[in-house]
């Protein structure tokens, strides 16, 4: 069975690295493991040193190990086109050029966006059954975060345009008693076919998202990122979704004991104030503390991610 | 003449704490300044130490200085009264109560929250006059700043609209010759009313943003900002807008010159590799850096914030 693994948290906290660390040791452990970046800045092909696009390819140097990411603008264009096809099917050529504009430009407002990487999301989790492991490497805040708590809601909006598409051919083949034709209607019905075809993919990831999946808050320990936690945590926990722990990312590293001088005071003050925020984390948060992570002098990348990786002691 | 500055950048870059300080600058000469937040964690009312609501409040101890933060859920929630309200007038009750029904859960979708957002600043931009600058503590990566690029687009969705609104009622009209009742329609049709509105809207949108407003990027000297600021930039100029200037938060201090030992080395390091930032920053961004701010332990507020505010050069 198909687990997969969100890595949730603010931007700038480290979900890549941390979400490719963890990518890394369920390899290790022998686990297919596929890694799915929606960052726009494609930060997972950083940190392996290795291109990715909008397949999995296997990670070079490790076994059992993919990667892929998700382009965000790429995915809108082909949603657009794949919109525009279905509507030559269904529309005359003079209504498919009026419809078509009015599309290009919804697909300009707040939500398209949204809305085609909701469908990749669900695509990638629906054919996934050749991985043990899919490692989602995205933000449970905000945007993505709403996207995961939709299949619920769009599920009874879909339900009710169901039921009006049905109930309007159910009154235009009363209407029609006799026609043949007309009383066909309901079975090859193109709306009918699209919205059941849309319900059941929102069953599907309502399903997936409770019943396989888990969720890891990656944090670091400051205020702002510690109540931006509490805050998507109450979010996941409203759309029923559970979270399996939090790792602390970005802890500053000690002076040596003997060390004085402004730079010893000064890593000294803020580890102390660290390990205050780390403690309420501790206490505040109700997921448990599952890895504590050193800040790094430059970007995590090649070797430094197998140490990183060394320090999640995440069950893969 | 009121003067918006944006500030943007990724979560976490401290655009909170740099517009908050520029803010206090601006005032500080002498300028009657509003503070915006629209960070869901409000962490203006952190800064200031003092608790911000939607309305514009004072802010303690400092003179022509006030803050509000828009509370996005509170925001969902009243644009959806005003539109029931607004049904309420022109449609049947029974019709009402099915619409309303519909409208409740498209406020569940993606979009929703930003159109609201979007509404709201420009509500606070149209009533900003007493104000010589307003200052948006926002982020024009991802959702807001497609929400920015959007008065354009939308001018022309609602123009097809309009058009297609008076033609139907024409159409009407034509069909109704000699009777007095449908020939009225046009002038008291609140659909075209509304649409008039929501046009003059993005018009005023558009210009505002075009003519009276600055943009500065706030981010780190590290790869993962450095990339995400290079594709805002690119965004930004591609909806006609121009950055005046970038700031530089968070870098490292330097140890004493003669400190030795495991935190001296860390630090140095860390400074080497920020200055490799910062240089390609200054070479490869357009640009300027107008500012470079040093890390602090604690979180920036009260004294600190006044601080950092010396550090600012720029040009209220």
């Amino acid at each position: 069975m198909t687990t997969f693994s969100f890595f949730g948290g603010k931007g700038g906290v480290g979900k890549t690295t941390v979400s490719s660390a963890f990518g890394l040791n369920c390899a290790r452990a022998g686990l297919e493991t596929l890694v799915v970046s929606t960052d726009p800045a494609h930060s997972t092909s950083d940190v392996f040193d290795q291109q990715f696009g909008d397949e999995p390819t296997p990670v070079s140097g490790y076994d059992n190990l993919h990667a892929m990411e998700i382009d965000p603008e790429e995915v809108v264009d082909e949603h657009l086109s794949d919109l525009r096809r279905q509507l030559g099917q269904q529309l005359s050529p003079a209504m498919v050029n009026e419809v078509s504009m009015q599309l290009e430009m919804a697909h300009q407002t707040p939500g398209a966006y949204e809305a085609a990487l909701f469908d990749r999301f669900v695509e990638v989790m629906r054919t996934a059954e050749e991985y043990d492991r899919v490692v989602f490497d995205t933000s449970p805040t905000g945007g993505t975060l709403r996207l995961l708590a939709l299949p619920e809601y769009l599920q009874q909006w879909i339900e009710r345009l169901l039921h009006k598409r049905e109930k309007s051919i159910e009154y235009y083949e009363r209407a029609a008693i006799g026609e043949q034709q007309a009383r066909k209607m309901m079975e090859g019905d193109p709306i009918i076919a699209r919205l059941q075809e849309r319900k059941e993919t929102f069953e599907f990831a309502g399903e997936t998202l409770r019943d396989d999946a888990r969720f890891t808050f990656v944090l670091n320990p400051d205020d702002l990122s510690i109540r931006e936690t509490r805050r998507a945590l109450a979010d996941i926990q409203e759309a029923d979704l559970s979270v399996a722990g939090l790792v602390v990312n970005r802890l500053t590293p000690e002076p040596d004991p003997d060390e004085q001088g402004r730079g010893a005071t000064y890593l000294r003050d803020r580890v102390e104030t660290e390990q205050e925020r780390l403690a309420e984390i501790r206490e505040t948060l109700d997921p448990p503390v599952v890895a504590e992570i050193e800040t790094r002098v430059r970007e995590v990348k090649g070797s430094l991610l197998e140490d990183v990786a060394e320090e999640i002691e995440l069950d893969p």
